[in-house]
């Protein structure tokens, strides 16, 4: 039987998973389910939507990883597992470079949950479902916010008194394996370029921008948390601290109403009342959706541009992710507020989606270009397991 | 006796005042009492520093007020008050022009206290101590929100459910007063470069940046609180709504706590441990006094850049107020991280603080112009006041 290495993204409310030969790169099994918490669907290589058995809205996290080990166990046709790779969104200040996961480890990454709370949890779940069903399997935890140890301590420092600051909270940035991936395959495209100033924005549901030089992460819009940069799917992004103040002190909220606001009841949803989706908000008539559209443009031109200092400037821009690759609306959108810079679109290219989407007399390039986080977690298991 | 109009300024920690003879814009009078609630100090125009009688850190607000217009009863001299006009920190949506307080405008100022719970109440204490003095004097109220009024929608909204923006949390921007008289006095140095793409930086204790097209306010850094945007004297600026979470959930800190934090313990302060002065930081040879400057210079030009995909780049920088005037090495700090925009300094005519600080060649002209915010206040009141 062909030996596997398999892949987990545990998320807020899906599970992903994939299953790689030791040799190749392209997955044999590609798997997930979406809509944990709300109306869980199953879906993989080959497999019946009810193959896990009925999933409803109550089914907990821990019981969907435990269902699809079952699945796997039951169709050993898809190989012999040999190892499991985690994103795992948080490593704190001590892991930059992806691990293999030993019990003080787990431990250490468990202390890191309250920085991630409705990520981190998810995370390490998975890690333990997989120990409870095969203890000796080695596993790999790689991690979201790694790619951005690179950035400068200023980049990453808050105006907040220096014993927080020491204390880590700081800018960690996060879609690190994104990050990563493009940076890999950035001299591919860009020749020379790809080690000159360059701002990749991951646009999908969560949704961030990082600005290298030399393929390094010098800066990059989200924070401490998930909730800063851009307006996202259902989070906020960038808010006046003193928004929180008055929404506890002003209008009474407790902080548990509040987390749900900024993190679930915002961003494109609340802004548009229609929907955190930017497909249904493309193609509904509602001027709150195209209201919401316009915001998210415009707030990612400010976050981008809000990074060139650090810098010093831009030679190419790279659209990734769901709306990254596939909306030509938003990268139009964006690129509109940054003709200041020299950048121009080719109207044609960009609504094509080609892989190259400036115009030939740009002084900005811009690409698309797809992400693969899968990719980057079995290239470093690859590395950490013999 | 010469008839003058008095302006007062109540801050959190500051009472200054000045007298204007109706036809003059010099003031014949000055004064502040400064370091309320701390070690209060008062100064004026030939008179004693005890000359108000015995200040202490308890001596609340209302009677540092009443004690000036006491003091200014004994010295008839100065001239005969006509008028009052105030500078008032929020007009909410409302108030965009300077008003004659009626009882019923009262009211509704006196309902945004909760938006800037730092001023508005102390703004509000001195225009009802003057009213407790003499009722029958005309008084204005001119706000720093004003001049923002004119932002574009998409400008003043964060990415909150809808709901919340209807309701006014939105943002509104601080500082008008100071960047009205800019505008104001723009043509006059800048010529017809002053109605193009301009960034007016008022660096004092409190800080923000405002960039302004055709001279009007098209966006701004401070947000629906004061405590957004740049790196202050001892305020944090933009900061990840995370953190806030983090600070209750994770920290155990209780809100007052947290809003103690932010507006009173972080920015310049909090950063090195030494002081919230910019004056004594720059005297400072402590390693994290620098290092504050630089996170203040840095966040500066991070927050300039981010504004200017809603004008479209940049013609004209204006540095304006105490650290903007005053601070060469602050301006040259800014300037270094916007040398990709086309912006070259004279690095002698900085270091004179000359009125004109870009050399020959720069694509952006670079400015030092005092700001007066009393002769803002004096004007409306000329208008206001028959």
């Amino acid at each position: 039987m062909t030996d596997v290495q398999l892949v987990m993204n545990a998320g807020s409310s899906s599970l992903k998973f994939a299953a790689y030969t030791a040799k190749g790169d392209k997955p044999v099994l590609k798997g997930k389910v979406a809509g944990i918490g709300r109306a869980p669907e199953f879906s993989a290589t080959g497999a019946q939507p009810d193959a896990l058995g009925e999933l409803t809205p109550d089914t907990p996290h821990d019981e969907v990883v435990q269902r699809v080990l079952g699945w796997l166990t039951a169709h050993p046709e898809f190989g012999d597992i040999k190892a499991v790779g985690h994103r795992v969104v948080h490593g704190g200040r001590d892991f930059s470079k992806p691990v293999l996961v030993t019990d003080d480890i787990l431990d250490q990454l468990t202390v890191l949950e309250p920085l991630a709370p409705s990520h981190q949890p998810h995370n390490l779940a998975a890690i333990r479902a997989v120990r409870g069903w095969k203890a000796e399997l080695p596993q790999v935890a790689c991690f979201d916010t790694g790619f951005h140890a690179s950035q400068p301590k200023l980049n990453s420092m808050f105006g907040l008194p220096r014993s927080l600051t020491d204390q880590g909270v700081i800018r960690y940035g996060f879609h690190g394996l994104s990050y990563e991936y493009i940076a890999r395959i950035l001299p591919r495209h860009l020749g020379q370029a790809a080690d000159g100033r360059v701002v990749v924005a991951h646009l999908g549901n969560g949704a961030s921008m990082c600005a290298m030089e030399g393929r390094r992460s010098v800066a990059t819009t989200m924070g401490f948390s998930a909730l800063d940069g851009l307006v996202m799917g259902r989070r906020c992004g960038s808010l006046d601290p003193g928004v929180l103040l008055y929404l506890q002190q002003g209008l009474g909220m407790t902080i548990g109403q509040i987390e749900t606001l900024l993190y679930k009841e915002s961003g494109l949803l609340g802004v548009s009342g229609v929907s955190n989706a930017m497909q249904v908000l493309q193609d509904s008539t509602a001027p709150e959706a195209a209201e919401a559209i316009e915001l998210f443009c415009l707030r990612a031109a400010q976050e981008l541009a809000r990074m060139l200092p650090c810098i010093g400037g831009l030679d190419a821009l790279v659209f990734t992710a769901g709306i990254g690759e596939n909306s030509d609306r938003v990268r139009a959108g964006i690129c509109a507020h940054l003709e200041w810079l020299g950048l121009a679109l080719s109207f044609d290219a960009n609504a094509a989606s080609d892989t190259i989407i400036h115009a030939a007399d740009s002084k900005v390039q811009v690409w698309v270009l797809p992400t693969d986080e899968e990719a980057v977690i079995v290239g470093h298991m690859h590395d950490l397991v013999a």
